[in-house]
């Protein structure tokens, strides 16, 4: 048990959510002091989502007051404020093992938990995979509420509309909590920051709590044959409570709120109130995002995902360079020379390291919150009419785009830069969040370039050639963090491959990415040890040259070590054409061959023989075969 | 010049827009007759979109009057509404090759004319599209106007949500055509069905006609110094002209309408105050969807795509038994013992062959309208409740989805069904709908089962097998139309592939779906010129069995046929495996490169090697070799 954990009294004692029942609102209001503390105590230490859970706090406590998990279903919206649900169904002592190997997962994990209904992680989602399940239980027969979070920027993602649409016209037990704090990762922007506004401004909200006790009083219990009273209830409740939203409304939505996120009361009767009406509701409650600890207040961003932080300071240790912030830096450098170049965010300014470019050239950047369709589409809307703009998106939420880049850009070859960050294996946030996908789906795609940078000079040159050498879809992607150690005394340069031939070699490893780097320091190891081998590092793994698969004929051993998915991966088609041209000799592959859980990123790539030791295992375990 | 062309007056005398500015009113009117009359004649013989055609006349006829293609932009939401502007950009004479092998495409192509902007075929992109197009006009200071016209159907996407929330922000010279004909392929449900016919039903709709003559007379010409005089008309114009739609206008554009679309006047003043506006307008246009044609104004569903038509009557030729009506013939079947399976469609209920589905288990059904991804959420949902979806999509929109598919399902081991129907190539409308990505984006999703059968039985075989003997995801795929010849005397079984051995044969022919019928074929006569050759016949392609590849082995030369893309595609990885199991024979591969135009599905199969002579050749040819 955690020190802040020890130092609790109420939330130590909460084994399963019905202990929760229990407790009086006192004891309630008192467990969400305790929550904050231990929340504040373990992030400062694991890193992980901060400011999201400590908005959630009153929320979730009343969730589960409300309803029975795991008979109700919770579905958390991306599920990165899912901590303070782990701490009450029975995850607290653990809790300080968060986004460790083998310890809490910072996500809901089916398979770590009766009460994480379903595996999230990518946006918007939540609305679309509880509409599902509520009505499978009623098509089925089977009892119980689902109860999906979404905050306001998750509102912004496509999918949630049509979640909303679908959703609406069911009359399901289907509860939408919309969590909204004014802003998503960044500042919300457009259509839902101004609808939500406009409902948070109305005089409705301050009214709300002397109205609806006694509103609420006046409920009947569900299952009272007293129809004409639960009708006219209906009717006055309805002119009390709802405030008139018309867009979730003319959804289909029961509209309740907005109620103040952090006013257990409220909370709890908004719950009650949401429950009787056995149809679609959707629930709009104000909470404050890092709400209880003041630096989270005042800077939530900094505190949204975090590494880890000093408690008493709020200090963030700064960043230190990485892919990110060079491929930032390159960015504004080859902007300040051509005013075409423009740049996409999805909601991820900070993470994909445009927030300079934002503020040197704001009429060039656009945000356009958590959608990934729109970005690529509208991306190839402005290649067309002759910008040069540059998508920067996260491997992992790329996938969202795939017909986007076949079809809107690809067919039409539209000149658009794909600037793909957290490509390979990302560790901490698991299954979700691995970029491990990108290389296998712009493969399937006729036309795309793709180039795979190991260092940071050799960013900054792909990015180049992505912009100006090429025509059509151009990616370039690169991982998270910095560069993998065993790059001393080599440039990159220009060429789309390079070869480095040992005399005497008969094997040649083949790899691209950051893990250059290690089979560099394998090679020379294998080198020392009397075993030269040679080396074809791939710089642009799409299209792969003629020439770079006849360099690796002439070895009686090709051993192909690829970050990312085996199937549809540069491995199979090296290998392909390796077979086209007639190679008969022995070719090895070590790839990932299915999703990748928390890790750290280095314990991932061992866990999938991409590590030194790996590397050295494969090459040498078949080489005392006789080259077999 | 076909018979009905050379019968217009008005019509064959337009080379290009500029000719239609030059027509009078009573002119343009005769014209929108002689179009109508042009499309039914031809869509009659060539097949293809005829009621949205019919019902995007005055407004194409509209648009080419005010605005100036191409310095002006149109972008046509999925593109199947684009006849009438073709028939006027240059392309009427050819208009009777529509959707031939080197016709007119029946889809937006801007390497087929200038007049072309953008690259669709997917629905909901428009907006996204217009939106960067618009943004790239005013960043390089470029002249024009962009247009996006877009149905109500294609609002139901996520796609055109985000498009809509994003471009509403910027003050780009964007104009959005909402083409509003109270449904979409089928009849439209949910938010937007009930937004759009609140907005119709406004009286506002029929005293447009008397007020906007007086409020246009009042604009100023745009350039005027009378900025008062302007600002006032704004303010005035706006009382009169936009009724209050909370949704567009929350999404920042000016809402125009709804105004009657088939009457000139209104829409030429329409699109007149839009222009002025130099910002966001969303113009509202109420159609009639088959409109002028008696037959497709009554049951406009039926003539919505369609292959060809007796003119006269409206007798449209029954349709044959097809893979679809298979699938939903046995789905019915399936359903009637099983409680637990449902389905899904996203607005294709009759393409994918569910409409006696839907209406034998009409609550076990459902329309989710165009949106792909909340489909497979929805279903993931379903599924883990204990429901069994089935969600019947054409390959080419399953593209929609395949972060949900990975994300929302495949983590979770979510048990959903894939009914991919229209796999492989499907010919008649190009690049942007041939269903041949879906085996390789499949292919890089960890646990999910692909089927691939070849014929009806086979496919009835299979969709048991995905709803009973798998886990997690389960895709059933196979293709438009029907069977392919030569299958006779074939008893498809339960096994995931088949082998026939030939006594003496040294190559091996490997495929997969409906070629199998002309693989067999072309190794009977092989088998006939004394040449044998034995068969592998797999039907589950993912995963790939160790035996078929173990049975390869022996054959001093593999061949495989592959009716898809061939990066990622099973022939990369069947390969990989040979390679991984030390095959020295010689691997030979016929598989589809890049994107196929407009073709007859046979003469595309032959394009790529896949028709019995392409199979023949590339047999016989190396053979002659003495199989090197």
């Amino acid at each position: 048990m955690s020190d802040a954990l020890s130092n609790t009294k109420y939330l130590k004692a909460i084994r399963s959510p019905a202990d929760i029942k229990a407790l009086s609102m006192g004891e309630l209001e008192a467990l969400c002091g305790e929550i904050r503390e231990v929340l504040v105590d373990t992030v400062s230490e694991t890193g992980g989502h901060l400011s999201s859970n400590l908005g959630i706090v009153e929320v979730t406590v009343a969730m589960h007051r409300e309803f029975a998990s795991p008979t109700d279903q919770f579905v958390w919206d991306v599920g990165h404020q899912c901590y303070v649900h782990k701490l009450l169904t029975g995850r607290a002592e653990r809790f300080s093992t968060l986004r460790q190997e083998g310890g809490v997962s910072g996500f809901p994990l089916p398979s770590e938990s009766e009460h994480d209904a379903f595996v999230v992680g990518h946006s918007s989602t939540s609305i679309s995979a509880a509409n599902g399940m509520a009505k499978a239980k009623s098509m089925l027969g089977e009892d119980g509420y689902v109860v999906a979070v979404i905050g306001d920027g998750a509102l912004t993602g496509g999918l949630a509309y049509e979640g909303l649409s679908n959703a609406g016209r069911s009359k399901d037990r289907l509860i939408v909590v919309l969590n909204d704090n004014g802003m998503s990762i960044s500042r919300n922007v457009g259509f839902v920051a101004r609808h939500l506004a406009a409902l948070r401004a109305r005089p409705h909200y301050v009214r709300f709590k002397n109205r609806v006790s006694n509103a609420v009083a006046a409920i009947p219990l569900v299952g009272t044959p007293l129809r004409n009273k639960l009708l006219h209830w209906k009717t006055e409740l309805k002119k009390m409570l709802y405030s008139r939203s018309s867009f979730f409304e003319e959804m289909g939505f029961n509209y309740i709120g907005p109620l103040d996120g952090h006013d257990l009361g409220d909370l709890l009767k908004g719950f009650q109130a949401a429950k009787k009406l056995d149809r679609p509701v959707l629930m709009h409650v104000a909470t404050v995002k890092g709400k209880g600890y003041p630096f989270a207040e005042k800077d939530p961003g900094v505190y949204h995902g975090v590494s880890g932080f000093d408690v008493e300071t709020g200090r963030v240790p700064p960043s230190s360079e990485c892919f990110s912030s060079v491929f930032g830096g390159e960015l504004c450098a080859l902007a300040k020379e051509d005013v075409r170049i423009c740049a996409i965010s999805a909601a991820m300014k900070n993470g994909t390291g445009l927030l300079r470019f934002s503020q040197q050239f704001p009429k060039r950047f656009f945000d356009v919150g958590i959608a990934e369709e729109h970005a690529v589409t509208f991306a190839a809307g402005l290649a067309h009419d002759g910008a040069l703009p540059v998508f920067a998106v996260y491997s992992t939420f790329l996938q969202r785009s795939y017909d986007q880049i076949l079809n809107d850009a690809a067919i039409g070859k539209e000149h658009i830069v794909l600037a793909v960050d957290r490509a390979g294996i990302v560790g901490d946030d698991g299954e979700t969040h691995q970029g491990i996908f990108d290389v296998a789906f712009l493969n399937t795609v006729p036309g795309v370039a793709v180039y795979s940078p190991s260092c940071f000079e050799e960013l900054r040159i792909n990015l180049k050639q992505a912009l100006y050498d090429e025509e059509g879809v151009a990616a370039v992607r690169y991982p998270r963090g910095g560069e993998l150690p065993g790059l001393e005394g080599w440039r990159p340069d220009y060429r789309p491959y390079t070869l480095w031939e040992e005399p005497g070699a008969d094997t040649l490893l083949v790899t691209y990415g950051r893990i250059y780097a290690t089979v560099r320091q394998a090679a020379r190891r294998l080198q020392e040890e009397g075993r030269p081998v040679s080396v074809l590092k791939l710089t642009r793994i799409k299209p792969l040259e003629a020439e770079c698969i006849r360099a690796a004929l002439p070895y009686k051993r090709v051993v192909f070590l690829e970050e990312g998915i085996r199937s549809g991966g540069v491995c199979e088609r090296f290998g392909a054409r390796l077979m086209a041209a007639s190679y008969r000799g022995l070719y090895q592959t070590a790839a990932i061959d299915t999703f990748v859980p928390v890790c750290k990123p280095e314990r991932g790539l061992a866990a999938n023989g991409l590590d030194m030791e790996g590397i050295l295992s494969l090459v040498q375990r078949r080489m005392g075969d006789g080259g077999q």
